[in-house]
């Protein structure tokens, strides 16, 4: 292990962290909130910690693979536990544990919370709360390798570790020239969707942490009626908004470089798109009964679907109530969650294409057993190691599921509460079912719980493996 | 495909239902019940539809992996349409779908029922509901390839299709003698058991019912009460049946052949014992309050860990009002199920090993890329098909979980019955939780999921891949 790189890293992102505390800082004064200090005093802390962490610089810089997920998740932790800070000093949350999830929440774009209400939290906390998604949407390590000179050629490793899906293709040869532009096209959807909703009639803090929940498909709103008190054209635009942010980024890059016809074969971005279509007419004709027409059981149906497919978690209205179908097609669509390369969650879309091409080939070998068939994807055979790695990704979320379920089920929740708590935070979708859906708050659960659904939220974020391997001593052997 | 040769195996099968209908018959004769026409009409179609299926004698007699598989899937559906017309004759299931569900759910050893009550159902009826667990534990296959010179040496891909696990090891060289052996020790155990019960004061009657849903794990009783009823003696000797027959048969034939020390190192056999301690410990502590003494908390424990491991189903309390904590170690233990080559359901405890060590020796490649790795198991380097075989599992098992659980969400039932029904016949187990749960019954869902849960109680209990393989177009072209 490469310890000394992994500090020095670790330090740059406390430095990231500390610029980034500076905006709530801001948003503190607009509004002559007397939390300012808060953010201040947290900026100056992660400052200092970056200060002590890259004292000494690394002679090596190169990163291996135990090096990328080792720096991946000590990162997202280190992050974590200081960007809780100013939730603790403004008295907003009060303990640790609660304060640490609802910052894990953020950074992993989760959005679930353990506030009972939004009334009365200063608007620079619900900033830092809101803005902590657009960081770890794309991530904070991403944004290093792309303005740092941090190491070599090697920071693949980082990449792959941090950003989603069982694949990274590297859009140009550089890594760096390809984290730049992921950020490029990142800050401008996130510029555009912000301007559209001032057009629309939103006030700058609201339009700017609505952005930051939409495009990081994060899911904290500044109310406690999430997106369900905006006008119609204020939801379509976060909708259209959701589901733009859970394809694939290289998608857009491909439509940027006049590759159009290569974006547009895009398997995943298609059956993404077809799962959303499928889905979205399903609930609209389920629902038809609980809204007073078709174009609002349309509305909220699209919203709710986009919602939770993309794992933002924004909610219209409290699907508690819908019927158990509608509800069951939203469970299915958080276990799939958004696509592969997008800022979203979930298994990703590709996975789950994946895994059935693999079944039918298998059905196929089974009738036959002397025939041979490969895994194709986009017209290409898929590699044995890709297919092995998401097999492997799958039985691990099953394990991690079925702990979590029964370390949170010493609470005595009922088992759709507990079940439904832990696959919104494994998928880091935000609200479940039940004491934790759209009207509800995980405020209830013991600490303990907590820590295991922060765990799940990290897991889920950083695609399981990251967090996995901090408990194998292999990793830690010389 | 060699069709002749699956029609004739077919119409052997069908016979040996004709003879196993006769039981039933001879009881109803014995409590003087008029129904016993019932069972003959029934009996008499069956050597009918055995003599038309058998006529033309197949001259290539051989079966591969494609057949194999296909034959089994159509023995067991054919019969079971044969096998729930008693129901329908005797008016104790009105209608097809229900009957039809019932008797799957009794030759897949499931234990899920559609009666409301069992007050008032003849005897005889109740004897071949029962009946029918004792024929599927073992599988009829396993019998006719046992006592026919069915196949010559091929018939190994029959054994394959029916038996459980990921695995099957021939105990001798020749596949005729290993089923020979694997029916000797079944009914051995089925008449200790049988005895036993006599001693302890059952009746005839009974005793042969409560061994029969014991042995084959299957779970249907002769009392609305399950094996509530019954002495503590009785209720411990079911224990025991139920642990014996979770364990891998091939464990007792090695015991037989003085090989006591290598039985004794069967890593499943181990495991699959070392969980049952663990939940029983667990469960005994969290539920001391609903008890009035640690020895009712822990005999009830017992019962209920080796009922759902097992996934026998038989309840001696309704675990519905159990702390959540129990109840999600039941819901964990459903997906575990006992061990393969035994006559219980579920994933089975060697999968699950495979799948963990799977995982840790990723972790282990994950962190050192360079490093070679082998899955062992019982000191021996597993085979990357089976391996990967276990993979495929699981993934299918996922499939039909989240279709069937969306199509059963059609009955608009809360969300812990349908997930819980779904999981309870996937797995054969029997009862769930909420409305299915050990006081509830399976009569008040439509047709339609009825369906659902009957293809799901047979890929369980052929472990998936025979029933996917129908849906292939691979499977039915030349």
């Amino acid at each position: 292990m490469n310890y000394k790189t992994v500090f020095y890293t670790l330090g740059m992102a406390l430095y990231a962290e500390a610029v980034c505390l500076l905006l709530p800082m801001i948003c503190a004064f607009c509004y002559s909130e007397d939390v300012w200090w808060c953010f201040l005093v947290c900026s100056a802390l992660a400052a200092a910690l970056g200060f002590i962490f890259t004292f000494k610089k690394p002679e090596r810089k190169n990163i291996y693979a135990k090096e990328g997920f080792v720096i991946v998740s000590f990162t997202w932790i280190l992050m974590s536990i200081v960007g809780c800070i100013p939730f603790m000093l403004s008295g907003a949350i009060k303990r640790f544990v609660p304060a640490l999830f609802e910052i894990v929440s953020g950074f992993t774009t989760t959005g679930a919370s353990v506030f009972k209400t939004l009334n009365g939290v200063p608007k620079s906390v619900l900033f830092w709360r809101s803005f902590s998604h657009w960081i770890g949407g794309m991530g904070v390590l991403v944004l290093l390798v792309s303005i740092l000179p941090l190491s070599g050629g090697s920071n693949m490793h980082l990449l792959k570790a941090e950003s989603t899906g069982p694949s990274v293709s590297k859009l140009v040869p550089r890594v760096k020239s390809s984290s730049t532009i992921l950020y490029g096209i990142y800050i401008f959807i996130t510029v555009a969707l912000s301007v559209t909703l001032l057009i629309f009639g939103l006030d700058l803090f609201e339009a700017l942490t609505i952005t930051f929940g939409t495009v990081g498909t994060g899911g904290f709103g500044v109310f406690d009626t999430s997106i369900g008190g905006y006008s119609d054209k204020v939801q379509w635009a976060v909708t259209v908004g959701m589901i733009l942010c859970g394809i694939d980024f290289s998608v857009y890059y491909l439509i940027l470089m006049g590759k159009i016809k290569v974006a547009l074969k895009s398997e995943e971005v298609r059956v993404y798109l077809g799962v959303i279509a499928v889905a979205v007419i399903v609930i609209t004709v389920n629902c038809l009964g609980q809204f007073t027409s078709l174009y609002e059981s349309f509305k909220h149906a699209s919203i709710q679907v986009s919602s939770i497919i993309t794992t933002t978690g924004f909610s219209s209205v409290d699907f508690n109530f819908w019927p158990q179908l509608s509800k069951s097609v939203l469970l299915a669509l958080m276990v799939i969650g958004a696509c592969a390369g997008s800022t979203g969650g979930g298994a990703k879309v590709s996975r789950i294409i994946i895994l059935f091409k693999t079944l039918i080939k298998e059905i196929k070998v089974a009738a036959h057993p002397k025939s041979t068939h490969k895994v194709m994807m986009n017209g290409r055979a898929l590699e044995h190691e890709t297919v092995r790695a998401v097999n492997v990704y799958m039985v691990s979320y099953i394990a991690i599921v079925i702990f979590s379920v029964l370390f949170v089920s010493m609470d005595n929740f009922d088992f759709t509460t507990t079940f439904s708590s832990v696959l919104a935070t494994l998928n880091n979708i935000g609200p479940g079912l039940s004491v934790v859906g759209p009207t509800g708050n995980f405020g209830g659960f013991s600490d303990f719980s907590l820590l295991v659904l922060i765990f799940d939220m990290l897991a889920g974020r950083l695609e399981i493996f990251p967090m996995l391997i901090l408990f194998s001593k292999y990793t830690w052997k010389k």
